[in-house]
């Protein structure tokens, strides 16, 4: 569904092992761009719907595809590339798992001329073809990782395939790759996990008491085990060193909480500001800092469209809104709204709202 | 600016001490239902500034307050609300620090009768009166702590005053409410930090593969040290009793992590399990489950008022709008805006969108 703007720089067929969530968004975003995809699947159920989805056509046995991607669970990917680099002797084969030291030594006595490692950092909470979007690695790096045996006509291909899919391509080696990984998406994932955890004996008053903090802390906490699991276990040595540094600075603060002393504020200040600075590394939209916008918080009632008819106005109105951030508070019916516009008529707007009838604060 | 519905249940004057973002919310919001607020601050800048954005009027030495509302940094709470008791014998009082044991604990021999505790529930990353809102304890849990010595008088003017400013009151006993803080704000507080503090070393090709994941981990890692340390050492023991619990989970992933054998599996894919258990407890919005919505993405341009054209347009077409997410990729121009909207019409509103020349995925 996406409009096509220029000519595909990936030279087809393209065969795509494996129809799930990775491997059918690369097969419906490829043929957006009308290039040729093959696809393959162990489940012949995955297989069907990721072709009735659009996502390409079933392999046959004469097809000779220039370009391979492996798509499949982690734990089997160095085995599938190894089997593909044998089965295609001419194709580029690259796979889109999230650890890429693991596959490599799944890949010791292959042709690695052919082979480059790739990480689409995108993904859904949900999984399967069905979930699947073309748009899926629109605006989302692409990590590519290039063993030093490969070709560089490899690694155009590569990096052909994840400028063609709409992705933003960076270059890495394996060690450094999985080191990032560990600490920007598993070191999250697993702290997440773990406060979640320790909501299992959470009484409902206690759990009415969760605010927006613990929601954002806690989201991805919703992941899927069976998947996480072969992500954790193929950086085990990357994470387990990120961890254990967490774990040291934690054993600072619960010592610092359990002999309250004059080093318990130094210790507690410390920590929140050098998580204040953490997270002020973080690039924002664009890479730079966040822009100031001004901001204008609504009441949205709990009625159907509601919230339509709010935006209809500010569109009516020209609020050249940037942002928009929706909160609900838990057993309440209703919600707040908060809108970031473009600067410099931030009370002649709210006037505007007021006139027509919305609760705003700013 | 929020329009007074109901005749307030607060008797005035009500006397707020301290003139911060909460104080001066809570003198906002009363003042909106017409309740006489008066206003102290050790600070004349805070006071001014309270004053001239209409919370109230400045104490003089005849007031006799009804209620006092103790508003101060949560460290000289419990003094405050001490010397608050004797200056006026016949008001009710009230605090609104985040624990409430570390206050009851500092009024020792105080006239117990009149006090009953508060915490609500609400707040931002900014502070101070600047950034002050009528509608901040808009549907937020306010929770109501009475010692019990406290009268029944004195427990209905603090209900009185939550219900007043359209907060959502009950009652908690002062170990339980900071057990339960402990549990859903002061530990998410300390896992986004710490998890935020581990970026201190990142290069900034590791912080570009930031994705939403970790965003959300770490955004209330931004928050303000000097509160956060009272409000942590205020609440120690509770604290510690969750971090260690939390330890003792990570130390089983480290281990697992560490000696990779055939308990690794079971592990990781248990501690990921046991996140989404957690997770899935959290109340949605009305409490219940997340309803089930219709969602569509769109692509959103990095142009000024792309997103309000978009909303306009649904909004125009009636797409009954429930939620609406938006996630921007590092160092891109463009962004995906996810839209909830009431099912049954997917498809036709995708077609809507795509004839607007909007590029969308469901």
């Amino acid at each position: 569904m996406i409009i096509p703007i220029e000519p595909a720089l990936t030279r087809g067929p393209v065969l795509v092992i494996g129809s799930g969530l990775l491997g059918t968004s690369i097969g419906l975003a490829l043929r957006i761009r009308g290039v040729s995809v093959l696809l393959d699947d162990s489940s012949p159920t995955c297989l069907a719907l990721a072709e009735d989805l659009g996502a390409g056509r079933r392999v046959g046995p004469d097809d000779a595809p220039a370009l391979v991607v492996v798509a499949t669970p982690p734990d089997v990917t160095g085995e599938v590339v190894a089997a593909a680099l044998e089965r295609y002797p001419t194709a580029m084969v690259t796979d889109v798992a999230s650890v890429k030291g693991a596959v490599r030594a799944d890949l010791e006595g292959a042709d690695l001329r052919r082979y480059v490692g790739s990480h689409p950092m995108a993904g859904r909470e949900k999984s399967g073809p069905i979930s699947a979007r073309a748009d899926m690695f629109f605006g989302r790096p692409w990590v590519v990782v290039p063993d030093p045996e490969s070709t560089g006509e490899a690694l155009a291909a590569v990096r052909a395939l994840a400028i063609d899919v709409g992705a933003s391509a960076t270059t890495m080696d394996a060690a450094t790759h999985d080191r990032a990984v560990a600490l920007v998406s598993h070191l999250p994932q697993l702290m997440s996990s773990l406060t979640a955890a320790r909501l299992h004996a959470a009484t409902p008053a206690t759990l009415d008491l969760a605010g927006q903090g613990l929601r954002d802390v806690t989201r991805i906490a919703a992941s899927e085990p069976d998947m996480w699991t072969q992500i954790l276990a193929g950086n085990a040595t990357q994470v387990a060193a990120v961890l254990a540094d967490l774990r040291d600075d934690l054993g600072e603060v619960i010592d610092a909480l359990t002999d309250v002393g004059p080093g318990t504020w130094a210790t507690l200040a410390r920590t929140i500001a050098a998580g204040n600075a953490g997270a002020a590394r973080i690039p924002g939209k664009h890479g730079g800092s966040p822009q100031a916008y001004d901001t204008v918080s609504v009441l949205i009632p709990d009625e159907p469209g509601a919230l339509g008819r709010l935006l209809t106005l500010m569109g009516a109105k020209e609020f050249n809104l940037e942002d928009l951030l929706l909160e609900h508070a838990p057993r309440q019916a209703v919600g707040v709204a908060t809108v970031s516009v473009v600067p410099g008529l931030g009370a002649s707007r709210e006037a505007t709202l007021v006139e027509h009838g919305w609760r705003v604060a700013s």
